[in-house]
C-alpha cells in the first residue's frame, strides 16, 4: 500500500513551528502537550485536508475521515472515555485554526458527542441534572446556528419565550427541567429549519462540524478579509478537535484568561483575571465580574502555583509574553490556549528589554519585537483616552480630517502666523487654524503647539513642517470653513472665534472644542526606550552586517545610520539627544523667510546691479555665518550637510496675483504716485519672474549658474564659521549640498567656483576644516548618470521628495489635491510614494545610482534626506540598496534608529549570523 | 641599429587610406602618384612627427630631418634639378594637411629654395627675369608673414609705396627691374621684423617652414577651432613638400580648378575654370577673369584630352565627385590636389543617384553621400540668393531671430491669430507676428505663411507648431518690439504697421523688410530625391538589418519606419505623400481648440453634472468622429495612433489672470449684474482647477481616470469612425494611446474601461476592426517599469518631449526662458536635449523600456512620437535601441526616411553585409 497523506495528527506529534499545517492554536496546543503541560487530549486535522476537501468538490480527501476516527479513538484510550458510549461519554470541542487569526472563520462548536443518551451519563457522572441539560441545550444551539446556519434568534428567543413562561430573569433562574424543556424546542426548531433531526450520532455531528469549519474558509467574509490583507487563499484552516473539560462543575472550577506580564506596563508580574464555577462563554459574556488572579492564590493555592509554573515554562519556551486560556476542572488545572500576547507600545519596549536582560532572547530579538509605530506613538503627547471618550460623549468632536502628524495638542485658535507667533512667544499655547500654510507661515507654525488646516493632505505643506519639527497636525479638515476676514470657523452650527480652545489629536485626525488633558513623555526618561535604543545602534553598527557581493564596488559593511533634518541650532540639539549620528539636510532659505531678513532677501533679489546685489548679500551673511556656527558646533564632530538655496526667487517675493489685484485696482481708481509706481514695477519684476511650472524651473543649481553670487555669500558663511568654530575647539565637519544637478558639467562648473571660495576662507581664517562637496540626487537624469556625476561629487543625498515627484511626472500638490487620494482608495497606487518609497520606480533609480555612483567613486557618501527617511518601510530599502545613512526629521531619529537595526537584523539572521547577548546581567 | 621610425614617405609610398598618417592632401597626392597620374615629384612628413615635435619640446624627433633630406634627394634625382643649386636649382612649395582641413592652420609656402643665387638659375632657365624676381619676392613676403610673423601689411605697403612711386596701377605694371627692388626692400623689412637676414640657406628655408606648420598645430585659432568641433588635439599636422610648377611660364601654361561634375546642379559634366600663364594664387587673387575650363579644349586640345581622362580615372577611383587643382607647365599637365567636392544639396542628391546608376557605388552609399540636412533644404521654399544679397545691400534686414522652421515666406503682418485666419482665407499671404503663440492661436498659424515671434526659443510653442505643419518661422526676435494695441512692430528706427510686406527665411532667422522673390520646390517632382528615398526605405527594410543578440528577445530583425504626426486629414495625406508608413501621434485635444468647437468643449467643462457633461460630449462626439474618419482613410492600411486627450481641462479656459484683472476691475467699479456674476463664477472655477506646475497635474490618464466620460466619448467616436470606414472599404487600423501613465495600474483601470466601449461599438456597428490599445513612454516611472506596462500595453510610444522635461527636471518653457541658452553656450549642455535626445540619461530610460517591454511582450510595438523622431542624430539613435518607427512631422518625413537608411547601413557595414547595386542600369 502507497504511503498515505498524513491529514492528522494527535497533539503530541505537533509542536509550534507547523503553523503552517496545523494553525496556529493547533501548534501551539500541541507545542505545550509536547512539553508537558497539561492540555486536553485531542488531535488537529490539518490545513492541507481544507485545502484537498476545496479542491476535492467539499468531499473529504481519501483517508481523513479514518485517520480522525483512528486519533479519536486514541483520545478515548487517553481519557478513558468513549465518544457516545451513554455510561461514560467523550465530549469534544470543534474549532477552527488558520495559521492568521481571521474574522468571518467558523469559531467553536462544544460539548459535541451529547445526545439524548449520552446527556444522561454525563448527568450522572457530574451528579449535575441541570449541568447536563445546560450542556446538551447548547450543544443545539451552536451546532444548530454555526453548522447549520439557523438564524440564533431563533433560539434566544425560544429561550426568552421560555424565561417568560416561567417568570425567571436571568438564564441562571433557569431550572433542570426548564433546561430539558428548552433542549425538546431547540430541537424543534432545528427540525423546523433544517428539515431534519438534530444528529443524534456523535460521529455525524463531528462529521458535520468539521465540514463546517472547512467551509467556512471559503465564506464571504473571511474571502473578503483575506483580499483585503492579503493573505493568500491556498493557506487553508485546520480544524482543532478537543477534549471538553468544564469550568463549571462547581466551585473547585473555574476558568480564566491570563497575560503572563502586565499587557498594559509590561512590569513582569502575572496579570489574568478567572470567574470560579464558569466556562469560558460566560467570561465573555460578562454577566458576572471576573477576579483578579492573585485572589486564585487565595481560593486553589496549588493550582495557583501550578498556574505560575506553567506561566515561567510558557514563558522561557516561548520567550514571549504569552496570553493564555485555562480550565480548572475540579481541581485540575488543564491549558486550553496560548499564544503571543497583545500590549501597549510602552508593554512591547519594556518586555523586550526585559526579556533581553533576563538573558530570554538575544538583543537582536528585542529589537524585533518592538514596532517603529510603537516606538512613535510613545514619543508623542496623547490625550488622556477616558477623558477624550468624554468629550465624545458630550458631543464635542468637532471634526476629523488627515492625521498628518502625530500626538495631542490643545490650545487657543490662531488665525494667521504672525498672531500664532506672538501669541507662541507671549507663553500662550496655540493652535495655528489655516486653509492651508505656505513658506512664509512657517516662523508662526513653530511657535504652535498644533496646527490645523481645511486643505491638503498627508504630505501639504502644513503636514510636512508639522512632522519635520513634530508639532502634531490635522490637515484637509474639510468640513471646517474658515472665515479669515471674519477670523471664525465653522463646522454645522458650531462657530468658533479665534482665541477660542481646541484640542487636535494628530494621531488620529481629530479636532474637539474645549480642552482634553494630555499625557506628554520625556525622550530622556523613556529608560527602557534609550536602552532598545542603544542595542539597535550597536546591531547597526555591527561590522558583519552586509556583507555585500565584491562586485559590489565599495559597499559599506555597516548597516544605516540614522541622521537628522534640521535647519536650526535647537534642532540640531534635539536632533542629536536623539541619537542623530548627523544632520542630513540643513535647508539655508527658511533661513531667508526670518522677519528681519526677508526685506533684505527682496531687495537683493530685486537688485539691478551686482554690485547692488552683492551689497545685501554682503548684510545677510553675518546672519547665515551665526545659523551655520549653531549648527556646526550643536553636532560636532559628526558632519552636516547644508544645502544652497534651492526653491526659486519668485518664492521670496509677493505673490503674482497680489500685486496684480493691487495694481488693477489703483488703475481703476486712477491713483498715481510713487507707491504706483512701485507697485508696477515690482508687479513687472515679479512677472518676468514667473514660471509655467516653478518646480521644473530656474532654482537650484540652475540658479547658482545664472546667479552664482547668492551661493558664493552662502559658501563664505558656511566655511567663516566653520574656521570660527574649529578655533573655539570644535571638530566641524561641513559638507556643501547643491541641489537639483541634472547633468556632471552643473556640478563640475559651479563646484569649481564655490571650492575656490573655501581655500579662500580657509586661507584668510589661517585653518583648515574637513569638508565635503556633493550632490543631491532628486532628478532622474541625475540617478541615472550617477557614474559621471560621482566623478565630481563626494557624497550623494537622495531627495526622495523631488525624486519621487519627477519619476512619477506628478507634483505633490497637485496630485494630493486632485486625484492621489482616489488613486489610493481604488488600489491604483499601494501606498502614497510621498510616504512610502516607490520601490519599484524611484528605488530602481536609486539602485543605480548608488552602484555606479560607488563604482566611480568606492568612498561615496550616500543618503537620503526626503520625507522617506524617517518611514520604517522605506528604512528598510535604504538599508538593502546600501546607503550609509537615512536623515530625517529630529523626532523620528528614535523611530528610524529601530528600523535601521530592524533591517540588520534580518539581513542577519538571512546569513544565519550569531546573535548578542546582555552580559551585563550575568556580570553583576 | 633599431628599427627607426619612419617619419617621411615619398608621394609614391603613400595612398589615400593614409589620411590619419599622411592627412588629407598627402593621402591624395600619394594616391595619385600612385594610380599613376602626373604628381609633381615630393614627400610628406607624417602628423607622427609633428606630435613628437610637440612632445619633444618643439624639437623634430630623432631621425626626421634626415629623412626629409634622403627624400628631398630622392626629389632631386626625380627632377633632375637640385636643392639650392645656383644652376639648376629644385624649388619646392611647403603646405599643411591635417587629417580634416582646419582654418587656423599655416597653409602654403611657395617657392622654397630661391635665393640671391638661385633666383639668377631661375631666370636663366625660365629666360624670363620678371618671373624670377617676382618668384622671390613672393617668398620673401609669404616666409616673412607666415612663417616669422611679420604683419602682411609691412609687404602689402611697400609694394603700394613702390606702385605710387612708378605710377603703377597693377601688380602687373611693375617691371622686373622693380620687382627687383621690391626684393631688396622685402628683404630689409624683414631684417627689421625678425632682426636678421632674410636665410639665403635653402635648407633652413625649408626646416623653418617645416617648423611653423607643426607650430601652427598648437596655434589659438587651430586650437579653439578643434574645441568648438570636437577634432580631438593629438591628431597632428603633416606636411606636404612639393616640387613647384608653374602655370605663369607662357602661353603654353595655365592653372585651373576643376569639377568632375557641377557642383551646383550635379549634372555628369566637367566643370571648371583656368587662367593661362598665371599661378594659382592669381586666380584666387580674382584680378582676372578665369576662362571657363570648355575653351581650354581650344587653346590646348591634348592638355585637356588629358584632363578628360584624368577626370575619368579619377572619379572610378574615388568613386565620388572631385575638386581638383592642375596646373599646366610648358604643356605639361600637373595634378596638384584632389578632393571630395563641396556641392549643393539638389547637387549631392542627383550625384549620388547617378553614380549608383553608373555602378559606381551602391545604394547603401548613394544614401550615405547625402545629409539629412541637404534633403531638408531642398523641400523648404527658399528666397532667391541673389535677391536676399541685394536686400541686405539696401539695408531692408530688419532683424535676426532664432532659426525656428526652415524654409523662405513673405506676406503682409497679422498681429492676432483671427486677423491672420481671416486673411489668410481670403487669399493673402500672412506672416503673423505675435511676442509668443498658445494653443488657440493655432488656427491663425496654419493659416499663415510664416510665423515671427519675439520671443522664445528653437523649442517654443510656436516653433514647435511651425515645425509641425512646416511653416518657415522665426522666433525669439528680441529686437522687435511689438506693440499689440497699436498693432505695430519696431525695430530700431524702423517701424512697421499690420498689413505692411516683411520675408522671413526660417532656415537663417533673418527678416527682411518688404519681398523677396523665393524659389520653392515640390517634392514630388523632384526625381533624383524620390529615387533616393525609395533606395533608402529598401535598404531599411532589408532583412538583414539589425540582427540583435538573442537574449534581446523579440528586436526587430528590420530597420527602423518612419511615420507621422498628424492631426488632421489634410496633414495625414501630405505625411503619406512624404512616404509616412503610419501616423504615430494623432492629438485629438487640437481639434478641440476649433472655433465652433471651443465653447462646447468649455462648457463641457463647466457642467455641474454628469448629466449635463454628457450632453456637451454628445454635441462634440459627430466632431470627433468626422477628424477620425478623415484619418484613417487617408492612411488606410497603415496604423493612425490617435491619444486620447493630455492637456489639464484649463488650458480650454480663459486664462486666470486675464479673468482676476476683469473682476477685480468690475468690483473696484461696482459694476453689478448677470456679466458680473458669470465673470465672477467663471474666476471662482478656474481657479479652483488652478495648478502650481501644471504639467505634472491632472491631466493626461489621470484626468481620464477621474472624469472618464470625455476620453470614453473619444473612444466611441474612434471606433464608430473606424467601423465607417471599414464598411466603406478601406482597411483601416486604429491605435489608441493613452497618455502619461507613470503606473501600470492606472492603464489597467482605464483601459478595460474603454475596452469594452470598443467592443461594444463594434457590436452596434456589426464589423469589426483591428485595433491596439498602447500608452505614451513619456514618464520616467513608466519607462522604469516597463516590463509591468507591457502586460497590458501592446505598444510604446516614447514621448521624449515630456519624457525629456521629466528626466531632467526642467520645463522646456521655462528652461528656455531662462537658463538652456546659457547652458548650451557655455557648453553646460553638449546639445539642446529638445531638439537631440539626450543618449545618456533619457536615452538610457528608452534603452531599459525598449529591453524590458519586449522581453514582456516580444511583439510589442516600440515608437518614438517627440520631436526627436525627427531629427538625423536621434533617429540614429532609435535604430540602436530597436524601435520599430519613428514619428515625425510631415514635413521631417523625407529627412527621417534618409536618416533611417544611413543608421541601417552602418548597422550592415560594422557587419561587413553586402551592399546592393542598381540593376536597371543593366537591364536597360
Amino acid at each position: 500500500m502507497a504511503q498515505q497523506t498524513k491529514w492528522v495528527y494527535l497533539f503530541d506529534e505537533g509542536h509550534k513551528d507547523m503553523r503552517d499545517l496545523l494553525g496556529g492554536k493547533g501548534a501551539n496546543l500541541a507545542e505545550m502537550t509536547r512539553i508537558g503541560l497539561p492540555v486536553p487530549p485531542g488531535f488537529t486535522i490539518t490545513t492541507e485536508a481544507c485545502n484537498a476537501y476545496i479542491a476535492n468538490g467539499y468531499r473529504f480527501p481519501e483517508g481523513m475521515w479514518e485517520q480522525a476516527l483512528d486519533a479519536l479513538k486514541e483520545v478515548e484510550r487517553r481519557t478513558n472515555k468513549r465518544f457516545g458510549d451513554p455510561a461514560n461519554p467523550l465530549l469534544v470541542s470543534v474549532r477552527s485554526g488558520a495559521k492568521f487569526s481571521m474574522p468571518g472563520m467558523m469559531d467553536t462548536v462544544l460539548n459535541v458527542g451529547l445526545n439524548d443518551e449520552t446527556v444522561h451519563g454525563l448527568i450522572r457522572l457530574t451528579n449535575n441534572e441541570r449541568f447536563g441539560w445546560d450542556a446538551y441545550r447548547r450543544l443545539i444551539q451552536m451546532f444548530g446556528s454555526i453548522v447549520m446556519g439557523i438564524p440564533d434568534e431563533a433560539f434566544s428567543e425560544a429561550m426568552d419565550e421560555l424565561k417568560k413562561e416561567r417568570g425567571a430573569k436571568l438564564d441562571t433562574d433557569l431550572t433542570a427541567e426548564d433546561l430539558k424543556e428548552l433542549v425538546t424546542r431547540f430541537k424543534r426548531i432545528f427540525k423546523e429549519h433544517t428539515g431534519r433531526d438534530f444528529p443524534q450520532d456523535p460521529y455525524e455531528q463531528l462529521r458535520l462540524a468539521v465540514e463546517a469549519v472547512f467551509k467556512s474558509w471559503m465564506g464571504k467574509r473571511a474571502v473578503d478579509y483575506r483580499r483585503a490583507t492579503g493573505i493568500p487563499d491556498d493557506l487553508g484552516t485546520a480544524v482543532n478537535v478537543v477534549t471538553m473539560v468544564f469550568g463549571n462543575m462547581g466551585e473547585d472550577s473555574a476558568t480564566g484568561v491570563a497575560f503572563t506580564r502586565d499587557p498594559a506596563t509590561g512590569e513582569k508580574k502575572f496579570w489574568g483575571e478567572y470567574l470560579p464555577n464558569a466556562q469560558g462563554e460566560d467570561v465573555v459574556a460578562g454577566i458576572r465580574t471576573p477576579k483578579p488572579i492573585e485572589e486564585l492564590a487565595r481560593e486553589m493555592p496549588e493550582v495557583y502555583q501550578q498556574l505560575l509554573e506553567v506561566r515561567d515554562i510558557l514563558e522561557k519556551h516561548y520567550k514571549d509574553m504569552q496570553d493564555i486560556e485555562f480550565t480548572i476542572e475540579r481541581g485540575k488545572l488543564w491549558m486550553l490556549q496560548t499564544r503571543a500576547g497583545k500590549r501597549t507600545a510602552r508593554a512591547a519596549i519594556k518586555i523586550a528589554v526585559d526579556m533581553a536582560r533576563e538573558g530570554l532572547i538575544s538583543k537582536e530579538e528585542a529589537v524585533m519585537r518592538v514596532t517603529p509605530e510603537q516606538v512613535d506613538t510613545l514619543l508623542h503627547p496623547q490625550f488622556d483616552p477616558q477623558a477624550k471618550e468624554q468629550a465624545k460623549a458630550e458631543g464635542r468632536l468637532l471634526a476629523t480630517g488627515v492625521n498628518a502628524s502625530p500626538g495631542a495638542a490643545v490650545g487657543v485658535l490662531a488665525f494667521d502666523a504672525d498672531t500664532a507667533e506672538e501669541w507662541g512667544k507671549a507663553g500662550k499655547d496655540v493652535i495655528m487654524i489655516r486653509p492651508e500654510t505656505k513658506p512664509d507661515d512657517v516662523h508662526g507654525m513653530i511657535a504652535s503647539r498644533g496646527i490645523l488646516t481645511s486643505r491638503g493632505g498627508a504630505t501639504s505643506h502644513a503636514a510636512v513642517v508639522a512632522r519635520q519639527f513634530g508639532i502634531p497636525a490635522v490637515v484637509g479638515c474639510e468640513v471646517l470653513e474658515i472665515d479669515l476676514r471674519k477670523r471664525e470657523v465653522r463646522a454645522g452650527d458650531v462657530t468658533l472665534k479665534e482665541g477660542d480652545v481646541v484640542s487636535i489629536d494628530g494621531t488620529t485626525g481629530e479636532v474637539f472644542v474645549g480642552e482634553i488633558p494630555t499625557v506628554s513623555p520625556e525622550f530622556e526618561k523613556e529608560q527602557d526606550l534609550m536602552t532598545l535604543l542603544t542595542w539597535a545602534d550597536e546591531i547597526t553598527a555591527r561590522p558583519d552586517v552586509r556583507q555585500w557581493p565584491e562586485d559590489k564596488a565599495g559597499y559599506p559593511t555597516r548597516g544605516l545610520q540614522v541622521w537628522a533634518n534640521a535647519d536650526y541650532p535647537k534642532d540640531a540639539e534635539r536632533a542629536r539627544r536623539f541619537g542623530a549620528k548627523g544632520i542630513g539636510l540643513a535647508r539655508t532659505e527658511h533661513m531667508f523667510f526670518e522677519e528681519e531678513r526677508l526685506p533684505i532677501v527682496q531687495k537683493m533679489i530685486l537688485a539691478r546691479t551686482p554690485e547692488e546685489r552683492e551689497q545685501y548679500l554682503a548684510q545677510l551673511l553675518p546672519f547665515q555665518r551665526e545659523d551655520f556656527r549653531g549648527l556646526l558646533r550643536a553636532m560636532a564632530p559628526y558632519p552636516v550637510i547644508i544645502r544652497l538655496i534651492d526653491p526659486p526667487l519668485h518664492e521670496f517675493l509677493p505673490s503674482y496675483e497680489e500685486l496684480l489685484s493691487e495694481v488693477t485696482e489703483m488703475r481703476v481708481k486712477g491713483i498715481t504716485g510713487p507707491e504706483r509706481e512701485e507697485k508696477e514695477r515690482l508687479l513687472a519684476e515679479v512677472e518676468a519672474m514667473r514660471e509655467a511650472n516653478p518646480m521644473m524651473g530656474m532654482r537650484g543649481v540652475r540658479l547658482s549658474i545664472i546667479m552664482p553670487e547668492i551661493v558664493k555669500m552662502q559658501v563664505r558663511a558656511i566655511f567663516e564659521a566653520a574656521c570660527l568654530e574649529k578655533k573655539a575647539g570644535y571638530d566641524v565637519k561641513p559638507e556643501v549640498m547643491i541641489p537639483l544637478v541634472s547633468h556632471v558639467n552643473e556640478l563640475k562648473v559651479i563646484q569649481t567656483e564655490l571650492e575656490k571660495v573655501a581655500e579662500e576662507v580657509m586661507e584668510e581664517q589661517g585653518v583648515r576644516v574637513d569638508y565635503k562637496f556633493g550632490t543631491m540626487i532628486e532628478i532622474p537624469r541625475a540617478a541615472l548618470t550617477a557614474d559621471e556625476i560621482a566623478n565630481v561629487a563626494q557624497f550623494f543625498s537622495f531627495g526622495t521628495n523631488d525624486l519621487t515627484q519627477m519619476t512619477f511626472g506628478f507634483s505633490r500638490d497637485d496630485a494630493e489635491g486632485k486625484f492621489l487620494f482616489e488613486y489610493l482608495e481604488r488600489g491604483i497606487l499601494p501606498d502614497n510614494p510621498f510616504q512610502t518609497l516607490d520601490v519599484h520606480g524611484v528605488g530602481k533609480l536609486i539602485d543605480m545610482a548608488v552602484y555606479n555612483g560607488r563604482r566611480t567613486r568606492a568612498d561615496l557618501e550616500v543618503g537620503i534626506c526626503g520625507e522617506h527617511g524617517g518611514d520604517p518601510r522605506s528604512i528598510q530599502f535604504c538599508h538593502k540598496a546600501g546607503l550609509n545613512y537615512v536623515s530625517c526629521s529630529p523626532f523620528r531619529v528614535p523611530i528610524a534608529r529601530l528600523a535601521a537595526a530592524q533591517a540588520a537584523v534580518q539581513d542577519l539572521r538571512a546569513r544565519g549570523a550569531e546573535e548578542t547577548y546582555v552580559t551585563e546581567a550575568v556580570t553583576a
